[in-house]
């Protein structure tokens, strides 16, 4: 059970976001600017990396729902996604998406862990400036969708079939469209 | 040095957020409603909050600067955000916020430490549903916002001046206002 009030039938962060719409607003806008907006990495590419970050933070529900978006992105390839969550080293994704993974790591962590041969490192296999900022951001704000997911005590399903079609939706359809469905358009202070 | 190419001339967050206006924007957006917006706590109480979120990851800039804000918010009270940071239960803050401070140092670790106790006894100390919300977000904010500035190697100073002047600055005016100087108004996709 909620630790608080939350409207009903809206497992994980979608419960949360309902209860507090003020928040919710850049809470969606920076996940779409991150693992949606125009970018050299793709879609599937961040959405592994948030995957992972919320595997590493234990949070049911962001994991399975980013796995599934992930693999939505990657031609609904769940094994991938597992075998990234389980060893990515060994997992059949790019140098530079190892490279990034591992600064991701590290940032879950504490951000002091990342060293400046970590970034040579990811930089030697291709990664870009803003990939580099852009991972280290990805895994700093799961660290905060995982805690805020979690500290609230949310509703997070089980049922693997209800993750493969929510992520198939926010695959195709984006972060901000799928939620104007429960948040009100009209934000109301308390 | 930085890992990326920031910015120079602007510590912390400032650069990171100068590097990427794109996410600056919700980033700014998410930490003013949080720490300013019409709320039953006050500025100093969820400043006081953050502050002592970011000691407990040990970033310095963050607990710099968002001590200075408290403080600034608290008629100069700096002694009084050290009690906290070094011991808040015997700090001269309420029994309310002593609670909230319980539920958010859980967080800070993993949100899945908070218990249906811990948030019945703040509810007992006069904490509503929207105070726990709040509490919840910001700590796990916090951790976003401290791995962001830590994991770029972003600049932070240790001149205790000038966080004392920025923080009365940002107490002032607000997050989104003291950005704009360095945020340029029109974004470009790179």
């Amino acid at each position: 059970m909620p630790h608080i009030a939350l409207p009903e039938g809206l497992p994980g962060i979608r419960g949360a976001m309902a209860f507090r719409p003020e928040t919710a607003k850049p809470l969606n806008e920076l996940v779409e600017i991150l693992l949606r907006g125009p970018h050299t990495l793709t879609p599937g590419e961040r959405e592994l990396i948030a995957t992972y970050v919320s595997s590493l933070n234990d949070c049911h529900y962001c994991q399975s729902i980013h796995g599934a978006i992930a693999a939505a992105h990657l031609n609904g390839d769940e094994d991938l996604v597992k075998r990234v969550k389980a060893d990515f080293q060994h997992a059949d994704i790019s140098d530079k998406l190892k490279a990034l993974l591992v600064i991701a790591a590290k940032v879950q962590k504490d951000g002091k862990r990342v060293r400046a041969r970590d970034v040579a490192y990811a930089r030697s296999q291709g990664a870009t400036d803003l990939e580099i900022h852009d991972t280290v951001l990805i895994a700093a704000a799961f660290c905060m969708y995982n805690r805020y997911v979690d500290g609230l005590g949310t509703t997070q399903p089980r049922d693997e079939a209800m993750y493969r079609e929510r992520g198939k939706m926010v695959a195709r359809e984006g972060y901000i469209s799928v939620s104007k469905t429960y948040l009100a358009a009209e934000v109301v202070a308390r």
